[in-house]
């Protein structure tokens, strides 16, 4: 197996991990600088460290997910999912480091982005089984349904 | 390299992650509910909160534990041991959140299915060596003694 | 696809995720015994606990960017820096619990480690588009060059 095919498989979720891994770091410089900085107040501390703790809660998820969907039916679909994703969180951890903390967001973000990777999953097993068991293959007719569902992700 | 063919050894394992997921998603609507309802005591929500940290500090050992289980010896054994695993992280959880607060279970569960997991890992290395440098391949024998050992895992 | 043409190429990586999961538990069972030792004081199960998290919370990132760079472009490398992540991650583990509790260590550790892993992830990727685009393959050539930049980080 060369392994040069295996990368063209995976390719575009290693770069959508590597862009993630970028905003963990970033996230996670944001805490350092809280902590250390003597001057703050403790809310805004304990803000950023619950927002980057709920961001991490659900990375290994989010990882999870995306790879099984990219591996088991299509990597294009899978890594724009994983892109909307990365841009909801950011956008959820700016938004938490904004809040008053009365009127913190809740503790879930990107349930549909997860949801539509789970779903991929779950068509990418069900079309292994299909072609198992029946010899019918609806994996192309599959991925252009998948490709046109993930542009409704788009919508806000 | 065709893609049924990488899907075929580890569309078990990725059922499992799936599942997984689901189950990380109901403790995650737990925690969620319990941090915008203002009627519930604080206790509880720390409980239910706690619950699911504990829950999550063990999530990304126990996937990569399982995944390489499942690609380096067996991937029916490791998927087995998996969906036990989920099983006692469920008992978990729900014995976390009814506990008073003087009696909280540990912070450490499920230790001997990993164990069973980091074992199958371990076997799965040693045998890929020995088909390395001896020529000797057991795996036939070795996979057959797992799937009767993932058996013990059902004993309470 | 023969399974252990897959295991060749990923086992390094797998014992390396082993150890590291052998280290979790170690960490865990700190955070075990502070937590049902009545005779602590709550600072020391305070200290332990936080070290833990801070752990728990990069061990994803890690996990994910060490098997991209040991997929992408070179095992032996890759498994040599998570081995150096997990002396860093001992170390700090260790100097967090020791500390009093004005002068901890900051959030983030292994910086520069990660830092390497990334650098090859990208390595990796444009190699493999240099290959796909312009037929051109510098691998063994970035090879040699990964393998002795991962002695550099031997420099304390």
């Amino acid at each position: 197996m060369d392994s040069s095919v295996v990368v063209e498989n995976i390719y575009l979720l290693v770069i959508v991990t590597l862009i993630s891994v970028l905003q963990n770091a970033f996230f996670a410089l944001k805490v350092e600088k809280e902590c250390t900085s003597q001057t703050t107040q403790t809310s805004a501390f304990e803000r950023v460290s619950c927002a980057n703790r709920n961001c991490m809660d659900a990375y290994p998820t989010f990882l999870a997910v995306m790879w099984c969907a990219g591996v088991c039916l299509n990597q294009v679909s899978a890594a724009f999912a994983g892109i909307i994703y990365l841009v909801v969180r950011q956008k959820y951890f700016v938004g938490y480091m904004g809040q008053t903390s009365q009127s913190t967001p809740g503790y879930l973000f990107g349930k549909r982005v997860l949801f539509f990777l789970v779903l991929m999953c779950i068509v990418g097993i069900f079309n292994y089984l299909l072609v198992r068991h029946y010899g019918k293959d609806y994996k192309d007719y599959v991925e252009t349904i998948t490709s046109a569902a993930s542009a409704l992700l788009l919508i806000p």
